[in-house]
């Protein structure tokens, strides 16, 4: 495996779409969320001990979540979980982990990904990956990893390529003509259905200097960090630098601006497991179009329902259509599957009694 | 208060309809089914306690509730519960206890009464119980309690009665024209429809002559149980003179047979709470038309819902019409009102599978 390979795996998010099982103090990276026994970070790690060394792999997480990484990955060096003082997005994240590796490898080839997406074919996810290293030792250029749309989600950047415009002998290689952070709802149609365009999946890949280049010139100050960080750096000294830095992602702060990002389609399936509704449409139904997770789940007239339970819990649940059953140890929510993005107003309406039953 | 009065509690049923919260281990006699801090047994017990002394109030369960009755009721005498040693459905149960109370008080007046009902005006129910117990001194009369019926419900017994027959100068208290338990759909719609039945509560009121006399003459074989149980018959024997009985009701076996049977109109709410939907029927509901159990219950676009759950599970629900929600510390059941029959099939699916995961 090239010793050059680095991975800078982001888990400092704060998801907790997936209430109950999430929550702030325990987000979604952190969760068996598809009930196969790894957390999303877990699996992520994983997938990265394929393309890198195991020691090149840095984890860069919150404070408030000192400890849960070393807990779900054993054996891990001292230098490969390191803790943001505060969200600042994740322009100064990527950068606060590159300046740990540019002091292990100046060579370094580094890969960027978020610790809680899911991908469905490991084996092509290693290809696409390796292939787009290979490309980055010899090329100035980022490579962020391109999804074909199966929607118009407004949520994703839009990647125009043209398919024609063949890179490095790899037809799924291509040139960046536009990008296109969260476009408006009709936009968003008119990308999908002129079939140039493609999501980007946030997962990037470029070498140390190309990423220090683009730093240098998009985001000046976040730059600091690459300076100034080192790896016996004082926790209070990168918080103090921290805090000069702007929060903005890596996505609008150089992906929208940079001139050498490139992107290569990915052919397997991909989901940011962002919403029931993007985790359902990822994964495999049963014959009544059911998603469940959980050893003691009986259904009975129950169809495109989300099923999630821990298997310690039996429950028996009799004509449900389109909804979201979902529950930790304490909690269970019963929700319809259009009405998910309640589950906030839910959560916040529960601790407010919490509170007024403590006073 | 009057000495001569006595109460016979039968509380050996299995039943388990409410499972999860009741099953054939924990009937729901002994569950705290409306939420308010007492079993059903516990209410009906304090009920009786309006009526008769303390210590002539006389609980039979089954042998397999060893301690429950009396976990529940606390300060009884040893004769106060009393065990059948195998299920003979009521006429035997009634049998065992009169035995009992023969040998403490030959001039005792008795109500007979099930453990797992509910009666929603105290008071009214008392001012009954005690006119017909006045009654029954001077009458070699059956009272039952009849409810005016609000359905054609063909699990209860129909009492034809004449209302401008009026007994003991008491517009309540009529003659039995006729009898009729469990009738057919058809012939319960005529019943109700024309006004001159009532439901038979299952609820009796006779002297203790009028018994013995009613069983000596309709069920000989069990009447043996009257002339040979004492308050010392050892266990065995109780359990021989036991099997040697039909196991029959006292609606078939005697009301329907006894020509000295009259009825007492209810001026309450009673519900046998047989079913999620009489106990939905019989209850107060919200403005949703709700009726929530739970202290930790968060509705949602909820509406004509029955939901019952302990306090210690937080639960959402959002967009439910129509459902029952309930649960125990383990289980959670979630299944349209109308559906409510096959309770019994999803927890035989639970057992089988569990017996499966053991081997």
């Amino acid at each position: 495996m090239d010793k050059n390979n680095y991975c800078i795996i982001m888990a400092g998010g704060t998801g907790s779409r997936f209430w109950p099982m999430s929550t702030v103090e325990h987000p979604k990276q952190f969760i068996d969320i598809f009930g196969n026994g790894e957390s999303l970070l877990q699996s992520t790690f994983r997938r990265f001990e394929q393309v890198c060394p195991r020691e090149n792999i840095i984890i860069v997480t919150n404070n408030i979540y000192r400890g849960l990484a070393e807990q779900q990955i054993g054996g891990l060096r001292d230098y490969q979980v390191i803790y943001e003082p505060m969200r600042r997005n994740t322009a100064p994240c990527v950068a606060y982990a590159a300046a740990i590796i540019r002091r292990l490898n100046p060579q370094a080839n580094i890969i960027v990904s978020p610790s809680d997406h899911a991908i469905f074919d490991n084996d092509e996810f290693t290809r696409t990956i390796l292939e787009s290293l290979r490309v980055v030792q010899t090329h100035d250029w980022i490579i962020t990893l391109g999804i074909k749309p199966l929607n118009p989600n407004t949520k994703y950047g839009y990647i125009q390529y043209n398919e024609n415009n063949v890179l490095e002998g790899n037809n799924k290689l291509h040139e960046v003509i536009t990008y296109t952070e969260k476009p408006p709802y009709d936009m968003a149609v008119q990308f999908l259905n002129s079939g140039d365009f493609l999501w980007n999946a946030g997962i990037f890949i470029w070498s140390l200097p190309t990423l220090e280049k683009a730093y240098r010139r998009y985001l000046p100050d976040v730059a600091a960090i690459l300076d100034t960080v080192d790896l016996d750096t004082p926790y209070e000294d990168v918080e103090k630098i921290y805090s000069t830095c702007q929060p903005i992602s890596a996505d609008y702060g150089i992906m929208e601006k940079a001139d050498n990002v490139h992107v290569i389609e990915a052919d397997f399936r991909w989901s940011d497991v962002e919403t029931w509704q993007s985790l359902y449409e990822s994964v495999e139904k049963d014959e009544n179009r059911n998603v469940v997770v959980g050893d003691n789940v009986f259904t009975y007239d129950v169809k495109n329902c989300i099923i999630n339970l821990p298997s310690s819990k039996t429950v028996v649940l009799q004509g449900l259509e389109d909804y979201i059953v979902a529950g930790d140890e304490e909690t269970v929510l019963v929700c319809k599957r259009s009405e998910e993005h309640r589950v906030f107003k839910f959560e916040s309406d529960i601790e407010v009694r919490k509170n007024k039953q403590e006073k």
